[in-house]
């Protein structure tokens, strides 16, 4: 409902909209941890957005629902996650997160090397958790075991550790296949099977392919199987630009949320990781875009590791660095996350999170600070993230009237 | 959704409700504006309402929706405006402005006088902006105009300037037919055009139509041409007294406003344009309703004035006349807008707008203002306005529970 209404209102201008994800941002208060990051850092020029507009929160998805980096992106881009057309399956992030060129029509798969023992029962499900070293070389191994007469282009990337992407790419490829990952030990993989009819003639080649990859790993002492899991094509979302005529650029040192943000049609601006990186490619690109999105990582890196310390000192860094994208002159700058990543918990977790948005038509509300518990009174109030590119559109005069 | 369950649960008793609607009422802190027009107006009335009631905000559509007078009232009337059956058309809508009584089935259009060149090219789509006398003087032009034999009744209504109304009444008239205002210079009007198949004979009556406005206007200097736009037919909603057996009043001194609650089934009490006049209306017609609409227009006028002076003095003005209403004695009263309409913006926007219901089961939160930072806390929080009717019942104790 929300992408229909918002395609039928929006009409061009020379607004420029900035997107600033603080990846798992947001944070918790508990009693071990009486002050969340974003309240312990010193962060004068964060805080100075939130006193200059509107603050409010964002809920993922809905309350209770943990997102991953797919779903919560999407949402911050306007789409709804849960709708099936917004799916990215495993197979399709993990190519994107390897950068993987993935297009429309190719399936790609999540691959785990593994050990099998004689009777062909899987022992382990990650071989012993191989070094990507290693993985690299048997990655090499099966690149020249793909059967010449297969007649659909094989490609696979190592990943870190047991982890491989397994991309296929041909005519009427189908990504209806089961996972061949048994996500147990003591059993035989499953047999490679489509769960759909149309899925048949890909199952086919899949299993050619697994039968000649276990002869060239019957060598191996740990990795003499190629477990899959995750078959998927890329979702055939509508892009922004053909929905509200705004040219995006996603700044990102990672491959997997460019990825993302190219599934939306966003132009991928590989940078460094930092975020002084990151805007060194906002700076040269700054005239190309309408709407920029610019992914920071080392939020939700110290919170997964359980590092209030590393947070409050990239949330710092940030704050550091923020005058310089000020200095572009943005009509429209959020800053939030696409979920929190409570230092506490050690993974993503459904809390909303925090948000500030500057523009000239912003409500300067109340709120001074930039954190969790300041934010609860701001004029943005608690909305979906999915209503995020609404209001950012809007802000940034980029929406015409509803009915008369 | 929402209008089944209400229906459902509704169940009548003898609550009096009152929604005063302030149009355009929300308003903004800018660096330029640090202080809102409800923030500036000496409001003791208003604030006192605020204490005794519970406060929270009202967003008319999703966030970062602007709406129409239509969406944003229907939505204060309980129906959902996303939904097709809401649309009320730009040619609906210009009807009811003027005062044009429009029936189930009728076709409006807005017209619009045009100037075109000898090779039939439109040089002005509004023909210089003709005075409002000069179009009254071309409407009966064009009354004298119409086929005796077209088979359907046509009303032609002057509105201001070069604007005015056409009507049709017949049987089996569709308002399936494209625009005929170019919405360009330089190019001829387009043709009359069905858009769908049921849009032919209308259409066709149209052409007929518009060929002998065309003969008989050619010896105007200016106003040679007519555009047509925004055909369409009053939406079929359910009325309010239907749904829920509730006998409705609106009173307002402007027809679209009463128009737009007519199309809800509403009764329409015209009277004078300042509150103290709708008030007389209403303490005259008090036993008659169960749910009087009341309509302030002076605060959006102010906002699209651009003048937060104005703004001020319109509340100032209501708060004065309020303990009229108040003495009425109102079961539950609510307060608030179809829309914010910000000084700053000079134009409709789509900022939560505040809201105050004062009832006996009304929570008395800690918020003793009305305003829009203030409200931000109050106890109704921060909710679509299509949800407001719902609140509206539950405190005049209009809706039994919910299942068992």
């Amino acid at each position: 409902m929300s992408i229909e209404l918002l395609e039928r209102l929006s009409q061009p201008n020379e607004s420029k909209l900035v997107l600033l994800v603080l990846d798992g941002v947001g944070d918790l208060r508990t009693p071990s941890q009486p002050r969340t990051p974003l309240e312990m850092a010193d962060t004068p020029n964060l805080d100075a957005l939130a006193a200059a507009g509107s603050t409010g929160r964002i809920v993922p998805v809905e309350p209770g629902i943990t997102p991953g980096s797919g779903p919560g992106h999407l949402a911050l881009f306007g789409y709804d996650p849960r709708e099936p057309e917004a799916d990215i399956g495993r197979g399709v992030l993990e190519a994107l997160g390897a950068d993987v060129e993935i297009r429309a029509g190719d399936v790609a798969a999540r691959g785990n090397f593994a050990s099998a023992d004689e009777d062909g029962n899987v022992t382990d499900r990650r071989a012993g958790r191989i070094s990507t070293e290693e993985c690299r070389r048997l990655v090499e191994k099966l690149r020249g075991a793909v059967p010449d007469d297969l007649g659909i282009e094989v490609r696979i990337q190592a990943g870190e550790g047991h982890r491989f992407v397994l991309l296929l790419r041909g005519r009427e490829l189908s990504p209806e296949l089961a996972d061949t990952d048994p996500q147990q030990t003591g059993v035989p993989p499953e047999p490679v099977r489509a769960v759909e009819p149309e899925g048949e003639r890909t199952a086919e080649a899949v299993r050619r392919l697994l039968r000649s990859f276990e002869e060239t790993l019957a060598d191996e002492e740990r990795a003499n199987r190629v477990l899959l899991r995750g078959f998927s094509t890329l979702p055939a979302l509508r892009t922004l630009e053909e929905l509200y005529g705004i040219r995006c650029g996603a700044f990102a040192g990672y491959p997997l949320y460019r990825g993302v943000a190219a599934v939306c049609g966003m132009e991928k601006l590989p940078s460094g990781q930092s975020f002084g990186e990151i805007l060194d490619r906002v700076e040269e690109s700054w005239d190309r875009f309408d709407y920029l999105f610019l992914h920071v990582k080392k939020t939700d890196q110290a919170g997964e590791d359980g590092s209030l310390e590393d947070k409050v000192a990239a949330l710092e860094a940030v704050n550091r660095e923020l005058p310089r994208l000020l200095d572009l002159g943005p009509d429209v700058l959020a800053v939030t996350g696409d979920h929190s990543t409570p230092a506490p918990m050690k993974r993503h977790s459904w809390h909303p999170v925090p948000l500030v948005l500057v523009s000239e038509t912003a409500f300067v509300d109340p709120v001074e600070r930039y954190d969790e518990a300041s934010v609860i009174g701001g004029h943005l109030g608690t909305i979906p993230s999915r209503h995020l590119l609404g209001l950012m559109l809007a802000h940034g005069g980029r929406l015409a009237k509803f009915g008369a």
